[in-house]
């Protein structure tokens, strides 16, 4: 699992949490030598730094973080501590206020600029369906647009070698409802053997899950779907007892 | 010229050379209240980032810097030491070694996403005719791309108030020669009052303008073409004398 040479090479937006360190399983699986790439961006659960070093370590790969205080814009309850983090689930066609303003946008050019300069193929990104029913910019319509830009927008792009933006959960799932569409991340997580122990997907920044977000909601109802409630936050556990 | 209330907003992106801080000239005339961005991004030329600082105070408007470290990621002649900056000119069609991989997308997507944060209407920029024949990234087609990706992108533009990309420099040229059109923009910068002898274009980073590499060249030409030889480098007015 080292970066040996000759292997093709992959960048892969790494969060630290489910769904970004199963796309990571997911590629190295599939053979590529994967450079992982984490954003300090003024998250107020920077956590999921740490958890992404580990996880990138698990699976062999490079890892990287890159300061890009967009956080201090304002305008999200991930980045301000002044607005509260919801728990009271989320609706489809309704934007939550946790949402970061162009934050995909921002990570993916990055992630495209670090592709082009070592010569990757491929950026892999966490998006899915879970995602794109709140988030603009997680639908497949924007990953499309995103890709036209990327092949006018790069000297790779303009020799016909620039990366291909690649979204494998989107790609995956069939699930008819949100807890399915998890709940299948989740059986892949265990498939490619994602240490989810390790994963951190709460909004909170606390020294554990809080386990009422809307995240940590979702990862626990997933977990609990998919045979695995031993995984799920503590506080998931003590409603099952 | 003061962030005056009830104003239209708009994000400038300003790198403190000739062609962005006639644009952020531009739009404070149009009637914009301005938040002027600049990056720091690795490259060799810092001292740009004081002359953008001093140029948005001339013109009232508010400056903001972020550190974005995409020049660690190499490839480019403006932020690795080891790589020489070009003097023999450029030529159409060749992608010169000063490009940084995705550096326009990346900037791009970051005054994207302040201008949503700061609702903001337009985000102007400086790309114009005399880049484009060697960046990928500065071309039309590049510009209607993202414009495209921007109104997938983000909540305002879902909501039919996103920002617009406006690029006056290359909208405003009809020349046909790269040193006519950078006449132009040095006309245009003389109508709305850029502190020219403020603004900094050398690729290299030196106390004062090296006036033999690309950038200098083709500034010297266009001072002098505009009738203001007196604004050109030190070695362009020795080789005139």
């Amino acid at each position: 699992m080292s970066m040996a040479e000759g292997k093709k090479r992959a960048v892969v937006l790494l969060s630290g949490g489910l769904d970004s360190s199963t796309v990571l399983g997911m590629a190295v699986r599939d053979g590529y030598a994967c450079t992982a790439l984490s954003f300090r961006y003024g998250q107020r659960h920077t956590v999921e730094l740490e958890r992404a070093a580990t996880v990138a370590a698990h699976f062999g790969a490079e890892h990287r973080v890159i300061d890009i205080n967009i956080g201090s814009f304002g305008g999200s309850a991930l980045t301000d501590e002044s607005m509260v983090v919801p728990t009271d689930g989320t609706e489809d066609g309704v934007i939550p206020p946790t949402y970061v303003p162009g934050r995909n946008t921002v990570f993916i050019a990055v992630g495209l600029s670090l592709a082009e300069a070592i010569d990757a193929e491929r950026v892999f990104l966490g998006i899915n369906a879970v995602d794109y029913s709140g988030y603009p910019d997680c639908r497949p319509e924007y990953l499309a647009a995103y890709q036209t830009l990327a092949d006018l927008a790069t000297k790779a792009g303009l020799e016909g070698r620039g990366a291909v933006l690649t979204a494998p959960l989107a790609e995956m799932t069939k699930a008819e409802t949100k807890a399915e569409t998890k709940a299948d991340i989740v059986r892949e997580a265990l498939a490619v053997g994602v240490p989810i122990d390790v994963t951190w997907s709460c909004y909170q920044g606390g020294e554990e899950p809080c386990g009422v977000c809307d995240s940590c909601r979702i990862r626990d109802k997933a977990l609990i779907k998919a045979g695995r409630p031993d995984l799920a936050t503590r506080y998931a556990q003590a409603q099952l007892a």
